[in-house]
Order: structure tokens, then sequence, then C-alpha cells
């Protein structure tokens, strides 16, 4: 099948400037604030998106450089499919985050419970509606 | 920014075989069977996902060909943001399906309450775990 191409559409501002020193489950990011910067010529498709309390940030794990099938979780002792896990290490390694949208400024979207690093490109933002 | 290239891992095969008879919300897409078919080169990443009830499947919507940056959702008078909308025309046109997984036989995930037209290319699949 053939590749598929993205250009991103905004970068996230975020404390965590290293995999290394980043929330290795998305409860551990509770409270920490970041933002994401949407490039200008996107910034007309942000119009409403103050109205949700939570947004879906899907990004590209941009210090992602291994794509392993199998995968060991943090605390765990066997290896599990990379599909069973969130390992940022994937074959196409796209992250989800849900994160609570605090306010928004212009193009710049001010965010909290935040496990994603600095210079993390955006893809993609959609409304976070519960199941 | 530069271009960010994925190559599919799996196909949707699904009742749906166009866009215009695919529901319009999720919940319109319950009790609806389908199958993933994960290429065979990526079979061993689907260790343990039997063990979850529900997965994500992050797709690409294949048959998007416009990129508005404002759309009018169905029902809805106003234009808002593509952002604020789950609209399949946005400048990165990636879905996000939260599907019941009812068994794995394979390399074929035999899923259900799918809102996904046939033949989608899918991108990658997280375990879900409910915020």
């Amino acid at each position: 099948m053939k590749e598929i191409k993205y250009k991103p559409i905004g970068i996230v501002h975020s404390p965590f400037k290293k995999t290394d020193n980043a929330p290795r489950q998305p409860a551990y990011g509770r409270g920490i604030e970041a933002t994401v910067e949407i490039f200008p010529e996107y910034e007309e498709g942000l119009i409403n998106i103050e109205k949700y309390s939570h947004i879906v940030l899907i990004c590209h794990f941009h210090k992602s450089d291994t794509k392993p099938l199998k995968v060991r979780p943090p605390m765990e002792d066997k290896l599990r499919g990379v599909f069973a896990s969130r390992s940022p290490n994937r074959p196409n390694p796209i992250g989800l985050s849900i994160v609570r949208l605090d306010r928004v400024e212009g193009r710049i979207l001010y965010i909290r419970d935040v496990d994603i690093i600095d210079d993390t490109p955006v893809l993609d933002i959609k409304p976070y509606i519960p199941l």
C-alpha cells in the first residue's frame, strides 16, 4: 500500500525537554502545563475549539527511532505486541493525547495534563467526546 | 516543517462501501461489524491485543479530498473550525475510532460499533484505556 504523507499543523511547547524525563504514564502528566502553537495558515481551523474542556492531540513521536513489533512496558516482565501498548516506538509513531484545554489565545492553545515532549509536531486536533 | 510519511499496517473491511452510506455519528455505527486485516509483516504486533475489550484505530480517511479550515457539521447552521469537528475532510485526514474488539483470529481483528468505510487504511492501533 502506498505511503501516506502529512504536514504538521503545529508544535507542542512543553517542559519535558527529553524523552527520559517525560511521564511514562499519562496520569503522571496530571497538572503539567504546556502550549500548542498552531501555524498561522491553520488558525481558522480553531474556531469554536474553546467550547471543549478536553481535546485530542494527534502527534508525531519525532524522537522515536525504532519500530519494534514487541515491546516490554515499564514495570512488566513480558513482551507484548506494540499494538497492545502505548510505546512511542511503533511502526507509525503516532501519539494520541487527551489533554485539558484551559484557554485559547489567537493560535496558541494553553493545555494541561500533558505527557508530551517539547517540539513534538502536531498532526491533528479533535474535540474530545467521551465514549 | 518537513513532511511526515507513514505506511499502512492494515486495512478495514466494512459493510459501508461509500462515504454517503457511512454513519454520520459514531453512535449510529453501534452494532455494525467489520474486520481489520493486519498485513503479515505486522502480525507480531498484535500479541496480547485480545485482552482489551475496546481498541483505538487510527486510520487515514482515504476518500477525503478537500482540506477546508471551516466546516458545517450535520444538523448545524454555523460554520466551525475543522479542529472543533470530526469532519473527515481536514488538513491531515486522520480518523480516530474507538471500536469494540470481539475476537482475534491470526491477523484478523473482528470489531463492532464501526463507522469506518470499506478499504480504509489503518495506520496504528492502541489499547483503549478510558480517561
